[in-house]
């Protein structure tokens, strides 16, 4: 590309192999096929194990490989589409949501949420735990942290089943005037991985919700995303239908 | 937390070794102080080597420690909010744009982006690079590909320094009904690593933004942000001011 500053860049030996792989995926593998083990891949490619565990780590976050429990690296399907933004604005549980709630607890916020929602770093919070999935899939779990201030009128006395529906039903009674989100790179913790079905650690996309009412942030969520199977989506039209599996195929440049 | 069915889960030897480190790097550190090397603290933990190196990978994928070509793994400051999603609907290009435009070429775009873009496989688009800094420091980069047929009134002679900018200004004459985006995690490419500073394969967001005018997608985006350093943010008021480092204190239950 002529006007661009793109000088040959040194690529590492497992970058080369990767492309190599990803050649062979596409043309000898099915979805869901599992892949030869790592000795055997490593001799067909000449390589050392270190260096194709590089590159299959890097299918991995591409998308392409899928690593499961007891089953081992499979290749991957297309990633699904999670509408995350909503064209407009709503509570957590109202209308036409996604989420399965699952169950309730007061519990201290974490100090970030605490920040977020400006309550006192030893105050406890409703914290509702939901989860998502999609074509039968966990694609995500989610902790919604609400401050006993924002839904004054709760009773006081609620069996544990009772919990979750009574701190829903109280939020959507209050005006949403705004909500924002953000998305960072994170690694799975322990019992978000078990939910998901994925290994601790895993790369998983967290989205932090506001919800704004009344001028101040009312509630907040942590939600996370399976980061190898989903492609979040925001915005008028809902799913953006990308099915692309090359990243390194993207570029014109 | 009472009703939420998390049972104790088993975790892995580094995750335990994360948590430490995590809390050392709180107590001892200062942001972007170099830590010893590997084999100072897997003696200092009483670890092998690969096991510290797995906790490394997580608290880099969490951001709390930054790996740097030449310097060595440095902890990392918060993440930095980059406004992905406006609240109005905008070109590239128009108004306060937070990119710089560094060059445009005519190049057959990626199958993925021709599928979204409706062109033929081998057909050329312009094809306009941009990046983005944020504080100084190279935050995202982008290419933008725009169909000739969307730039009918395109003169046909430019130079490379006219290119881009005339292809901006056709774009801007266009009514932009609707844009939106996905999500996803990649691997950066050796030029994108080079752009934004980071090694080839350093795990990235990719942004995909599809641009809709008079019914049909008139141009598409594919932004590349480092996962390390950006947490990118959507929605009505902006930048959502999250500041926390430790994902695994997110969660209550």
């Amino acid at each position: 590309m002529g006007t661009t500053q793109l000088e040959s860049v040194q690529e590492p030996k497992y970058w080369h192999l990767k492309t190599v792989l990803n050649d062979a995926l596409d043309s000898e593998f099915e979805v869901g096929e599992i892949l030869p083990n790592e000795r055997d891949l490593a001799a067909r490619f000449g390589v050392a194990r270190a260096t194709l565990r590089q590159a299959l780590e890097q299918l991995e976050l591409e998308g392409r490989l899928q690593r499961r429990r007891g089953v081992g690296t499979t290749v991957a399907p297309p990633r699904i589409g999670v509408a995350v933004g909503p064209s407009a604005n709503t509570w957590p549980g109202a209308g036409r949501d996604a989420w399965t709630t699952i169950g309730c607890a007061e519990a201290v916020a974490p100090a970030a949420v605490a920040a977020l929602l400006g309550t006192a770093a030893d105050e406890a919070v409703h914290t509702v735990r939901r989860e998502r999935t999609v074509q039968g899939q966990p694609v995500a779990t989610e902790l919604l942290y609400v401050p006993p201030a924002s839904v004054p009128g709760l009773p006081g006395l609620l069996t544990p089943a009772e919990h979750a529906p009574a701190v829903l039903r109280e939020l959507h009674t209050l005006e949403l005037e705004s909500e924002d989100r953000a998305v960072e790179l994170g690694s799975a913790r322990a019992e978000d991985a078990k939910l998901l079905d994925r290994l601790p650690g895993a790369p998983v996309l967290v989205v932090t919700t506001r919800y704004v009412s009344g001028g101040r942030v009312a509630a907040a969520s942590v939600a996370t995303y399976r980061a190898d199977t989903c492609r979040l989506t925001f915005g008028d039209s809902g799913a953006l239908e990308v099915t692309h599996h090359e990243p390194e195929s993207r570029q014109a440049s």
